[in-house]
């Protein structure tokens, strides 16, 4: 494959997605795309600006759909910048499979965005980086999601583009592991979803990033 | 159905839809949704805030998504300000089934953040204007699509929303003919791709408007 876009938000699972896209598969020409959707900081997107220059991509797009986030506030706490990010604790178990921190419809939005990039830079190939999720889910980062959207992209009668997942069925700890061989460097991506100066250490996300790299004996080079 | 989103461009097929959703289906709670995503004019926009009005829909949010548009602008004359828009009939046959004037992936786009403002707002069902075209085709106008859409929007484990397009399979000229016997005001309505002071009469939009008043026999007021 000589080019393909990559879903970038500047996180620990697209940033090794980007790298192991570059390195492992080979890739070419890689187009880069982050959103400015609402999200609660922009930390993260410097963190992806810094592996788009660490990887050498063709181009990273930031495209602002700020709307979005005003637009869907009353459906989330990470685009709303009233509410309180919970502690991962505080999610009662019964709600894990739809946890306040989902954003309405954010990957389905998002990846149609990165199809529109794709199919008018004549680039038949996404990639986005779903991983399993080990603490709560999400309806838009499972393996019937990844194939419904592809069913759907498949109509298209010239150019159809299609949304890879090479992450989808794999832990965190293991997209880490990824990572440290491919030289990803960790200190320069963003995890936490308070986003002050130092990751909180205790949101959704931050436990989850933290659990990734003790389980594989490493320390987060971030922390 | 108690409420419902409204996809409103402010052409012909939108604004009907905006009227038979309040007035033959007898939705109370509308929110209408328009897009500034980079096409060559605001000329729509305008329509579609008088259309929104007329109804009386309980928010008419625009959402910026003007970065859209630089985006695919490479791969369509409609968001691309350096090209021309081709007459109808300088589309070759063979092109027709995705002429120039498509907009890569745009509906999948505004589908997708449809439905997340839906979703964000506890409401359960989206309508949007396609319809049967008569002179040439969008794959993201079809029924198939409409269905790889719903399978795929199905997924969400908390709050699915379902699209509808109740005039897929309607010609345009049965569009307007149900418009007219709903009191629709098409003189505030918007087609022309041109976007000038009045309707070019030429372009592929413009053709397929006039074809559909001729069909039944009645002068559009915007001409």
């Amino acid at each position: 494959m000589a080019s393909a876009v990559v879903l970038l938000s500047g996180g620990i699972d697209s940033s090794t997605l980007l790298h192991y896209v570059c390195r492992t598969l080979g890739v070419k020409t890689i187009y880069a795309i982050s959103f400015r959707y609402g999200q609660r900081h922009s930390r993260e997107l410097k963190a992806a600006a810094a592996q788009a220059a660490a990887v050498g991509v063709c181009e990273h797009r930031i495209l602002d759909i700020s709307g979005f986030g005003d637009m869907t506030a009353g459906g989330s706490v990470l685009t709303n910048p009233d509410s309180e990010i919970p502690y991962l604790s505080a999610i009662p178990e019964a709600d894990r499979q739809q946890p306040p921190t989902y954003v309405p419809n954010r990957n389905m939005v998002l990846l149609s965005l990165a199809a529109a990039y794709a199919e008018a830079n004549d680039v038949g190939d996404i990639y986005y980086g779903a991983q399993a999720q080990d603490e709560y889910g999400y309806w838009d980062c499972t393996t019937d999601f990844l194939a419904r959207i592809n069913t759907l992209l498949a109509l298209n009668r010239k150019d159809a583009v299609t949304v890879h997942a090479p992450f989808i069925d794999k832990p965190k700890a293991e997209v880490v592991q990824i990572g440290l061989e491919l030289g990803v460097d960790y200190a320069q991506t963003w995890t936490c979803y308070r986003g002050g100066d130092t990751p909180c250490g205790s949101c959704p996300s931050c436990v989850e990033r933290s659990n990734a790299f003790r389980k594989i004996g490493h320390d987060d080079p971030l922390t």
